[in-house]
């Protein structure tokens, strides 16, 4: 690095010795290979002030690492702030195994700067602080590696290096808008530090604060911490795979909700041909009372192999303009997702949300097809539940309506229908051999089906269990479960200007239909 | 499809016989699995107004298609008006190979609807088609199959269709808010129609008018025709494809461009350090005027292995703050990238486009390395800088200053920096087999150099050739140059407030080193 030094000795810039640089560069490269080889994702938070260190450290990782295997992120707090759900631009964001994801302005951001401005009070801030935790927890689950700095400098330290930038012609650019402003408020800031830092500070996601000495000895300390930290880590996940052992899956118990669950009900054509454009207008007058209180709707479907999901959403889909509506069928994941959290795959689908989003199988997969086919550990899945309500309490707490349909069909039902996909033309691209193989494990699906309606059927995103054997009565079903949801939500009754039809009266009412296990969390 | 027909006798939905359904089904499911074997993308656009049987084609294919092998695209008018480079969004929604999209509007919907409410001219009108046809060129020539449909009802028929979707309380949801607007305007949209079609009715990309019948006799139309075109333009590339043969490379012509450039020169240490921070502050500057201009800055990189590109993106992006830049490290192409057009992997980066993009080799592999490896066919390289020429006129009309730098540097000084990758342990990394082969065809990237220079040094995206054999000298001739024409595009100088060091004047005057060929196109 450039030597670079001011006749007040404020210094700029970081200068090792050629020995030294040398020495740290190869340890940083050693362990990025280590990180490619354990193939997990690391992640380093550098916070601080203007002149801390935090921007020298960024120049020597940039520099210093192969960049192919870096990501960097920093965020203008407005974009942040702009999107309902806060950590959805941090989810996708995390880094991919085998990389390093550097962010210097984080989700620490905005708890930060709220609490020292005065906008939030401390509940508000052990709130926001509550959020920063669990998904640092989430990831670490995961595997991946934190590794957070607080680089720090007292109020005195702040004035002189800022005053130093400010004499300098070709430095003074770095003094940024809000720099003199927040070395006024240093205190306020420092009291908030702390509080963050005491209560963030996890085993699994350790602070390290850098306080000490000139740029160079902060970058010294600094890297030999991040460094050993990464080490360490690899080193202790490496023990813990070998600690793993697979046991016995237990033999299923009998599921509940089957039994709940009408398999016989049906619709005659003539009901469905009347119902089905009257739902389909009451549906939209609903989504259109969800576009216009500025909400959006996710909606996830479940189900055996060839249970009729992609029936149902094709009716529901045609209820609004194409433009607003998303479907995602959810096959095998690529690579690229392989290589992510489970649940990124479907954050990164969540960006540039329609009014409507269609998940065709879901993030339940986590608890359904890899629980069975041993693709995550016992551990991995179990923990999912948890994860997978706080991923759709993010969601309803950023303005969504999230609704769940399992759609069930018996497993004769589901011969009759691979037997006519054998031998129909034009359907036979859906059925494989996976799909046989499946049918094999049909009571472990329904005992899995069976917890994550324990587990997942919360108040704010229900599970609404909608019996399909007859795919007419299937698709009236669920979406006619969909419209009430939406007008109990939304207590709202579009049905004034949408007059029931005549046979209307005459159907089973809902309520009894409603073969669904209640329990909030 | 459901069969639902209302007394006024107006069609509200499609009705095949079974027999017929299965028919069309069954050859709509083997041309898909044709397409994924052929391994190219089709592009299907459905055009015209509600009624007009657009949106029942659009519900045929969406239920009867394998929806994992197709996307959809609807867009909102206002969000394509947003982005500044209009066909950035089609260019990154563009189907992968093997895959099929829809879209239901799209890169006509602007032009139509501009020039029917007559905010543009016919002038106005065919600039706007030339890059829609330009746009369709460049996709058809790497393989794309296009199918433009174009659904017509006159104005009475037109009328007649929102009377009855106003008298149902089921269907009334279907009138959108301009629908009655446009039906008024008939006349004029289709006086605007006409003239589109026959401007962009191409043999790559026809139109095919669908204007006769009831709902279920346009869909058997248009079924007929997509599944008819699709599958002859298929067995049209697998003829070309065997039709093509290797010619053998012709002996490389001495290049232009390194006779023109002094390859000795260098700077001191002293001169350099004297230089940076001056021209850093500057760049700064420089990027502020850009940023209040609401302009952003591309910059692309080339040059041999080991030319020092790294270093020189380094220190230019230490000009600014993090949450401003972006550096994209250009690798070999993911599965998902090479399964499209080349340009994709670059246009995907260009959405949320910060104030500075950086790209470490660029979209100029297609004519360098995959044209010396040959992994494109001459005809597609050559090809090439067309398109790129194209690419970048489309990001600086859209408020983009791009300038691109070829560092270059002697074999001899090569030589010597693999050497000394190869005995430091932190640089390792950075060499391998690879690069020792392409060392071996030194003199035929020279002439790809040197053709590339000729080709697409334009007045709007500049090339500048920067010697690097010394690394300060490089380092500094590039921000320089940077800086230079920054002030010639902006017409401002910020040099009153950043003063120039010492040193400056002794400098050799950029005017002098700066070997570059003027042409521009």
């Amino acid at each position: 690095m450039t030597h670079h030094r001011e006749e007040d000795s404020i210094e700029f810039e970081v200068s090792f010795s050629n020995k030294e640089e040398a020495e740290i560069r190869t340890r940083l490269i050693a362990l990025q290979a280590k990180i490619r080889e354990a193939n997990i994702p690391v992640i380093i938070l550098l916070c601080g002030v203007n002149g801390s260190g935090k921007n020298a450290a960024l120049g020597i990782l940039r520099d210093w690492l192969d960049q192919r295997q870096l990501d960097l992120h920093a965020y203008e707090r407005r974009d942040v702030r702009k999107d309902p759900i806060e950590f959805r631009r941090y989810w996708c964001d995390t880094p991919m195994n085998g990389k390093t994801g550097i962010f210097v302005s984080s989700w620490y951001s905005d708890p930060m700067v709220s609490h020292a401005y005065g906008k939030i009070d401390d509940d508000g801030l052990y709130e926001k602080l509550d959020e920063c935790n669990a998904f640092e927890k989430t990831l670490t689950d995961s595997n991946a590696i934190f590794c957070k700095f607080w680089f720090y400098k007292n109020k005195n330290e702040q004035e002189a290096f800022l005053n130093a930038l400010d004499d300098s012609p070709y430095e003074k650019w770095r003094v940024m808008p809000d720099d003199w402003k927040n070395c006024c408020m240093a205190e306020k800031f420092e009291a908030t530090t702390k509080k963050i830092i005491r209560y963030t500070d996890k085993d699994y996601a350790p602070w390290f604060v850098i306080d000490n000495g000139n740029f160079t000895e902060r970058m010294r300390t600094a890297l030999d911490i991040l460094c050993s930290r990464v080490e360490t880590q690899i080193e202790e996940l490496k023990k813990q795979k070998k600690a793993e052992t697979k046991k016995k899956a237990p033999k299923p118990k009998k599921p509940v909700f089957v039994k709940e669950l009408d398999m016989t009900a049906q619709l005659s054509k003539e009901e469905y041909v009347e119902q089905l454009p009257y739902l389909r207008a009451r549906l939209n007058a609903l989504l259109t009372e969800v576009k216009k209180r500025d909400k959006k709707v996710i909606l996830a479907f479940e189900g055996p192999d060839a249970s009729g999901k992609g029936g149902v959403i094709s009716r529901l889909a045609s209820s609004i303009f194409v433009r607003d509506c998303n479907i995602f069928p959810i096959a095998a994941p690529t690579q690229e997702e392989i290589n992510h959290n489970y649940l990124w795959r479907f954050w990164t689908r969540l960006t540039d949300q329609k009014l409507l989003t269609v998940f065709d199988r879901t993030w339940y997969g986590r608890v359904l097809v890899e629980r069975i086919e041993h693709f995550a550990t016992d551990t991995e899945w179990k923990r999912a539940y948890d994860e997978i309500n706080h991923f759709e309490k993010q969601l309803t707490d950023g303005r969504n309506i999230v609704v769940k349909f399992l759609l069930y069909i018996t497993k004769e039902e589901q011969l009759v229908r691979f037997k006519a996909r054998e031998e129909t033309d034009y359907k036979k691209w859906k059925i494989g051999n996976e799909d046989w193989r499946n049918r094999d494990k049909w009571e472990q699906y329904d005992e899995a089906f069976d917890d994550m309606l324990e587990k997942t059927d919360t108040k704010y995103a229900p599970w609404f269990v909608v019996a399909d054997n007859n795919k007419k009565y299937g698709r009236i079903q669920a979406m006619r479960l969909l419209c009430e949801h939406l007008e109990k939500v939304l207590d709202y009754n579009p049905c004034e200007d949408i007059p029931a039809p005549e046979k209307e009266k005459e159907l089973p009412k809902t309520k009894k239909n409603k073969k669904k296990k209640k329990k909030s969390a």
